[in-house]
């Protein structure tokens, strides 16, 4: 198999800590309007609305939305599922939560293995995220991307399969010449069924310290690596 | 005026010569098979059929296609003007030719002044080049663009009103804190007429030596500057 043309990479969990991230941005509101929840349990409650939000778009029953709007509403409804209406907050600091997406740390090897892979590849995010948010992380965490792609460029949710294809066709490569890159199984083996290459780098905290499934490979994808900088070194290889 | 978060660049005329590039990327084509054509010329002729092939798709009578295939569309046309019928040329080398555009060069100033606007802005093409053009181009030359935006993330061709607004709204900005930079008034003012901050920077040899229009600013620009560095250096002092 020839060397992908593009690298395109999932970014929640793949690239970034959203968990610790997003717990660091919750604490202090937590505290400051006296709402009784762990950091990180509310973290994983806000991030277990993300996949059903966008099931709904993917099912054609509401139009596509960006992510930026799902969180916001998906913050709500955690917040209302803790006892606060939001209308009780004030709207200022909801605005500055929901965006702490748009401020996530990445992994300790992800800038500098991007930047590695950046060399030989083209670069970019193949995220469910938006690209105001992506832009927003990149610039702030460092991270080089070539372009900034996923569903709202494609106008479409992964794992659809529009997602990946109309990826490929706007980077000019048929589906052969990219490879996906994730910590997901379900996404590799959403981007397989329609013909890029994957390869998966494990990130065995993402969910945290008890965390029980994507621990390891469950599928035949083209590349297996402990992180961005064994990735560089596998694909160097080729 | 609070200084502009993004700048949006207009991209062939304004961060590239695309003349001398296609001239360049033409002779070589334009001697091999015979064909009697000042390669200045021919490029001259091709840029021309650009603006016509994009008013179709404004207009509404064609739907958003992208660039890369008006442009081999509009080398097939000019090749007929010139009595050769593509047909009987080598596909791949048409192919090769209608992706030259992929392989501009920066004006000496492009590179290094985008790399010091990009410390205290985001910075983006807003161009009717499709996305796969933009990135090859901005990989071959080292053009550091924080994320690839223009029509066909748009889907609308400038000077449509809504190029300049989508993008805006994809960056999650108002369009007051986008200020889009170009060589070209009439760019410039379509952008002013929706609210977003203007810049012109001359290029006064982007169509050649005879060029008589785009000299010099015609309208109230915000910043006038004699190149990436000027302008750097203007939006610093603010």
């Amino acid at each position: 198999m020839a060397p992908p043309r593009a690298l395109l990479f999932d970014v929640f969990g793949t690239v970034v800590d959203w968990r610790s991230g997003i717990a660091r941005a919750a604490a202090p509101f937590l505290a400051r309007h006296g709402i009784a929840a762990d950091p990180h349990g509310f973290a994983d409650a806000w991030r277990a609305r993300y996949d059903p939000a966008m099931a709904v778009i993917r099912s054609g029953a509401r139009p596509f939305t960006r992510l930026d709007v799902l969180h916001r509403e998906n913050l709500l409804a955690v917040l209302a599922a803790h006892g606060r209406d939001a209308a009780s907050l004030p709207q200022a600091e909801i605005d500055d939560l929901a965006q702490a997406w748009h401020r996530l740390d990445p992994w300790p090897d992800s800038v500098a293995g991007l930047t590695r892979l950046k060399a030989r590849h083209i670069i970019a995010p193949l995220s469910n995220g938006n690209v105001a948010l992506l832009l927003n992380m990149a610039k702030r965490a460092g991270l080089p991307w070539d372009a900034i792609l996923g569903a709202e460029v494609a106008q479409a949710y992964k794992p659809q399969p529009e997602a990946y294809l109309r990826t490929a066709e706007i980077l000019g490569l048929p589906p052969g010449a990219c490879m996906m890159v994730a910590a997901h199984n379900g996404d590799l083996a959403a981007a397989r069924a329609v013909g890029l290459q994957t390869a998966f780098v494990a990130r065995p905290t993402e969910y945290g310290p008890s965390q029980a499934s994507d621990l390891g490979p469950t599928g035949p994808w083209d590349v297996v690596a402990q992180d961005f900088h064994d990735l560089a070194d596998r694909l160097e290889r080729d």
